[in-house]
């Protein structure tokens, strides 16, 4: 085992997806689920509180829209008391999102639709900058 | 049983206390009881995120000043997800906490330190309210 690969493994693969549509969230984790993540769902922020200290978790896909909370909130949960990498989806619909997503604590925002491949790489990227920091 | 009870009855004795400080939340909780109340503990918005759809509370009492999330948030969870009755517990020193309580949707709002006998009187109002609306 190389360094990188030894330092990789500290940073356990878990992904765990907070998006309230049911269509998006399955291209998302089956995608990130294809890339070798073992990936949590959940559709509400409700099912995220009740799964965000179960699952060693190191990176939260997160839909700002959520129809219980604001996403942003839950963003911001995370980011104050997990070590989770957080990153943030919107919608278009949003105005000035990536401000307020930015300052909730994402580390990245994306603004829906989703591209499945682009959102793996930049987990990916995380992941990589998590083991070499 | 008179029709006022026969009311009363629809709307279980339960309470959630959403409180940090486990002296305060004891205190709350044990006078709630003594008044024939089913409370519910919990010292954090997780616990509170765990609890809140396991049992049918009628009334949450919220501290604003959680550990882990804004009591406000929490409040306005409550508000928007349930059909509980929300009591907020502030600071003395969280200025102009009432007005930003209320905005939150609590129905009543508590400026610490609590008297426990008042506040159990608030919510037996509010159980009276509930069973003659």
């Amino acid at each position: 085992m190389t360094q990188q690969q030894a330092l990789e493994s500290n940073f356990l693969k878990r992904v765990i997806v907070v998006e309230g549509d049911p269509s998006l969230r399955m291209n998302i984790v089956n995608y990130l689920t294809s890339e070798g993540y073992t990936v949590t769902e959940a559709g509400s922020a409700y099912e995220f509180y009740q799964h965000v200290f179960l699952e060693p978790n190191t990176v939260a896909i997160i839909d700002t829209d959520l129809s219980d909370q604001n996403g942003q909130v839950v963003a911001e949960y995370a980011r104050k008391n997990t070590a989770m990498r957080v990153i943030t989806l919107s919608s278009p619909l949003s105005t000035n999102t990536l401000p307020t997503n930015i300052k909730a604590g994402g580390d990245l925002n994306f603004v829906k639709p989703v591209n499945c491949r682009i959102l793996a790489s930049c987990v990916a990227n995380l992941f990589s900058r998590l083991a070499s920091a």
